[in-house]
C-alpha cells in the first residue's frame, strides 16, 4: 500500500499495524479535537430525514449565513465540497496564466490542482525564517502570472500580516490565498483577506469549515471572489457538488459561538503546553506557530519516526515527504486534548532516547 | 429566482408559493419514494462519531461491495460525488475528441459537463418512437468521436438492448453510458453494459446510488470502465470528492437486499396503475417507461401545467423546457406510492378538465 501524500488517512495507518482506525491516536490531520459541536450533530440527526431531496443548488441558507459571519453579500461566496473542490477550480484558473507560483514548502493538493490543467508551475522558497517569507525573487515575473498560497502556511504554522499581500495583488493577474486553518488564529490577531475582495478582483479565498468545527468527513469549504468569477466556476462544476448534511453542519457550525469559544480556550493553553513539551526533547526543535499544529525538525529521519510510533504506541505523526523541499527532516503533528498531547510527548521522548 | 434546469428543486418551487418545503408533493425528481431504507439511516446514526475523520481517499471498503455487487475487481470502479461529479471528468475526455455527440433530448448536465471542457458537441435525434433510437444520420462521424447517452434514457424511459450499442463501440474512440436508473429495470430485463467493460476499453459507464436508494442529499455514484482511466481522473479531481456518510450509506444499501425486492413490488405495482391512470386523462399521452418516471404529452403546456398544479396542488412536476428539443409539449412525473399517484392524477384530471 502506498505511502499516503496527505494528513489523516487513518486506513492506510491501520492497514501498516494491523488493528481498526479506531484504536490510532492521530496527530496527523490537523482538526480540531473537541468538536464536533453537540449542536452540529443535532442538527444532522434532525435533518436526517431530508436526504430524500437533491440539495438546493445554490445552497442559499448556507450561504446567507456565511455571507453575514464574513460581512459580505451572499452572491461573493461559493460552497465548496470541502476546500479540496474548490482547489480543482482555481487551478483551472492559475493554468490560465503564464506561470503558476507556488511557495515551497506547499500543500501537496495545491500541486494536484495545477497539473490537472497542465499549469506552468513554478515553485519559490517561502522564508519561513525571515521578515517576509513570500518575498519574490529577482527573476520573478509578474505580468500575466498567479501564485497560490495559504495564510497561516501549512506545515510551518507561520502567519503572514495583510500586508505583505498587496504586492501580489497590485501586481499579478491571479491570487488565491487559501485561509484553511485562519479560524485557528486568535481574533486579536486576524489577518484575513476576506475585506479586501471588493477591492481586488483578481483574489480568490478559499476557506475550510472542516478543520475548525472537526467535519472532514462531511467535505464543506467556501471560495470567496468576485462573483463573475463565482458564477463561471458554478457553470464549470456539477449543480450539486456539496452534500445536504455538510450544508445542515455548515448551519450549526456557524451559530455555535460557544463552541468557537471553547476552541479558543483549548488551543491557547494546549499550544503553548504542546511547544514547550516538544522543546524540551533532545533532537525536535519545533517552529512557534499560530494555529493548531507544530512543524517540528528532527534528527531522527521523520518516516523513521513515524513507523515507529506507529507501531509501537499507535500514534500516527505527519511525515512530510510529500512536502518538497522539508523531506525526512521535519514533521508534523496537531496539537489535540492535554492528555492526547502529554502521551505523544512521552512516545516521543522514549522514542528519542533510545 | 431563474426556472431551474433540473427536477428535485423544491427550494425553488417553494419560494413560488410561499411555503415549506415540506408541503410540496414532489413529482420532479425520480426518486424512489418507499426509501431511504431503514438500514441505510441506521448506518449512518452509528457512524456520526466518525466524521471528524478524513474519508478514506481510496473509498476502499464501498469499492469492494461495489466490486463484488457488480462481479468486477475493485480497479475498474471509481466512486463518484454523485453521477453529476463524474460526468465533469467524463465531459473533460469527451472534450478530448473531435466531436461530442449527445442524443436529443438528453439530460441537461451532458451539456454543462462538455461545455466546461469547450466539447465541439452535436446532437442528434433520439428516436424514441422507432426500434432503433440510436441509429446514426448518414452523415455522423465516427472516426475520433465520442457519444454519451443514458440508458434507459432520460425522459423518455425507454430501455436500450445492448446490441444497440455495439456498433458505437466498435467503431468510435470513447462510448459514455449513463446507466443512472438501470437499478429501476426489471432484473430479468437487464441491459447494462458492465460485463462488457472489459472487453472494451473505450467504455464508461456511470452508475448512480441516489435515485434507488433515496439518497440524492448525500450524492453518490460510481464509474466502471477501464483501470488506466480511473486512476487518470482520480489525478484529475480532488483527494476527497465522496463525502464518509455517503459511503457508510452505500454500503448499507448495497447489503440490503430486503429494500431492492420492495422496491420491485412497488414499482411494478404502481407504474402500470400510474401509466393506466394517465392514459385515461383527455390530452394527456404517457409514453411506456422501463423505470420509475413516465414522459407525457400534454396538450395544455407544460410550463403552464406546472404552475397550476404547483399553486392549487402544491404538486411539483417536472417541465420539459430544460430538455432540448421537448420544450413545452411535454412533462415527467415520477412514480410515488399509491396515494400520491391517485393526488396527482386527481389534479392533474381537475385542472385538465378546466
Amino acid at each position: 500500500m502506498q505511502r499516503p501524500v496527505h494528513g489523516g488517512n487513518l486506513f492506510w495507518a491501520a492497514c501498516q499495524i494491523g488493528c481498526p482506525t479506531s484504536s490510532i491516536l492521530d496527530f496527523s490531520a490537523s482538526i480540531n479535537p473537541i468538536g464536533p459541536p453537540q449542536s452540529v450533530l443535532n442538527a444532522i440527526q434532525s435533518s436526517l430525514q431530508n436526504i430524500n431531496h437533491y440539495p438546493d443548488p445554490n445552497y442559499t441558507e448556507l450561504r446567507e449565513i456565511l455571507a453575514q459571519y464574513y460581512k459580505l453579500s451572499p452572491e461573493w461566496i461559493l460552497i465548496g465540497n470541502g476546500v479540496a473542490e474548490l482547489l480543482t477550480w482555481a487551478g483551472r484558473e492559475l493554468a490560465q496564466q503564464e506561470i503558476a507560483y507556488i511557495f515551497n514548502p506547499f500543500f501537496n493538493d495545491y500541486l494536484r490542482a495545477l497539473k490537472t490543467f497542465q499549469a506552468n508551475v513554478k515553485s519559490i522558497d517561502f522564508l519561513w525564517q525571515q521578515d517576509n517569507p513570500i518575498a519574490t525573487p529577482d527573476n520573478f515575473q509578474w505580468e500575466k502570472s498567479g501564485v497560490i498560497i495559504n495564510n497561516p502556511h501549512n506545515p510551518t504554522g507561520k502567519l503572514l500580516k495583510k500586508e505583505l499581500f498587496v504586492n501580489l495583488l497590485e501586481n499579478l493577474s491571479l491570487v488565491v490565498v487559501d485561509e484553511a486553518f485562519m479560524d485557528f488564529v486568535d481574533p486579536l490577531q486576524q489577518e484575513s483577506l476576506i475585506s479586501w475582495v471588493s477591492k481586488y478582483s483578481n483574489l480568490i479565498i478559499l476557506r475550510s469549515l472542516t478543520k475548525f468545527y472537526s467535519i472532514p468527513g462531511l467535505r464543506l469549504g467556501c471560495a470567496i471572489s468576485h462573483p463573475d468569477r463565482l458564477k463561471k466556476w458554478q457553470a464549470w462544476r456539477d449543480p450539486w457538488s456539496v452534500n445536504y448534511l455538510a450544508t445542515v453542519a455548515g448551519i450549526a457550525a456557524i451559530n455555535d459561538k460557544e463552541f468557537t469559544n471553547s476552541t479558543r480556550q483549548w488551543l491557547l493553553f494546549n499550544r503553548k503546553k504542546l511547544f514547550q513539551g516538544l522543546s524540551k526533547i533532545k533532537g525536535l526543535k519545533p517552529i512557534s506557530s499560530s494555529v493548531n499544529f507544530f512543524l517540528v525538525e528532527t534528527l531522527i529521519e521523520s518516516s523513521k519516526l513515524q513507523e515507529q510510533l506507529l507501531h509501537k504506541h499507535h500514534i500516527l505523526i505527519r511525515d512530510c515527504l510529500s512536502f518538497h523541499k522539508l523531506g525526512d527532516k521535519y514533521f508534523r503533528v496537531a496539537v489535540r486534548a492535554e492528555q492526547d498531547n502529554q502521551r505523544l510527548l512521552d512516545a516521543l521522548s522514549e522514542t528519542l532516547r533510545v
